[in-house]
């Protein structure tokens, strides 16, 4: 298909689709003249996930383009290579040190990986801070409940993950990232309907 | 205590102390002479939920002060104001309308409250409408695996507020807050630990 056909199948303006080529966001079609190219299924796919990406997670166009480089990772590295799409995804800042001693007390309780150059350790790690220098760190007792409900989640999370490097990487990057607001928004809902029936608040 | 106690006991600037007073988020204290007040232990206490509330969560000062009117409701408007209260907390910027499609559809699926006045419904359905322009709209069978992991976690958090209006307020604003961050890292590297056993990462 042409330019405009694709930006008319993925609703994304054909200036858009140039800029997503310039950045190299979109891989090239198949050159037809010096004007035209020719475009697939894979590119309408893609310009899914690089709006997705750009305009729903709210990552740069840089962060984009380190994710996408990463999908042409060899199965042999896709453990590495997932971490390191990961880290590209939001919170961004958790200080980097050597040893995150909260976090690292917390997966040694769990009996989970402890690996310090994964980006979500640092920042459980800040998480953890905040929690403690507000007077309300993380108990035991509350992580011995948070940690299994979490990780029912997570299990059927990784089951969902295709076979497929490339579309292993795609689906885990977008997948813990708009997922997450849903996690967050269930939780902040399940209290109000826990509060309701304690405080006797509006009944369903 | 003077001022300057105050200052020693929270590690806050005198300078951001008479800030707070001048904002309404301190209660004036006892005044000795037209210099001096006298402080006590409540006062303590309420500059480090100030400061949490400012520097770990991030709101505005107009955001925490509206928290801390709040705090004054009485026990037969504790629920409502509690909403109140959490409507404070990022995200912002969910659309206002009368009814949210999506997130009743979810919680109606639950069995849950349905209140679209409370905050997390708007925040509930930006997330189910984003996931959802991204390819991957959430699944029935995906929401009965998020659900009971996260109610489970909602019901020890709400189990945990204290029965004092005042406090129990200030605790759930805090705790929601505070343990989402957590909850999403340990979602992250609870995603790790799965997928190294699965795809033969560093062992724990």
């Amino acid at each position: 298909m042409l330019i405009s056909e694709l930006s008319a199948r993925t609703g994304v303006s054909v200036a858009t689709l140039k800029f997503y080529l310039r950045e190299g966001l979109l891989m090239p079609g198949t050159t037809l003249s010096a004007t035209r190219s020719d475009y697939d299924e894979e590119h309408v796919r893609r310009v899914g996930v690089a709006r997705a990406l750009t305009d729903v997670v709210g990552l740069s166009v840089q962060q984009a383009r380190e994710i996408f480089r990463l999908f042409g990772a060899p199965r042999a590295e896709l453990f590495e290579s997932l971490g390191l799409a990961m880290a590209q995804l939001p919170p961004a800042g958790a200080p980097e040190a050597d040893d995150y001693p909260r976090a690292r007390a917390v997966l040694e309780h769990l009996g989970w990986l402890y690996d310090p150059r994964y980006a979500a350790v640092p920042q459980l790690e800040q998480a953890l801070t905040a929690a403690e220098s507000a007077g309300l760190p993380l108990s035991d007792a509350r992580l011995d409940v948070y940690a299994p409900g979490i990780r029912s989640i997570a299990e059927y999370d990784v089951a969902q993950v295709p076979d497929d490097p490339e579309r292993a990487i795609e689906y885990s990057v977008l997948g813990t990232a708009l997922y997450e607001p849903v996690l967050v928004a269930l939780r902040r809902l399940a209290h109000q309907d826990v509060a309701a029936a304690r405080l006797g608040g509006p009944s369903t």
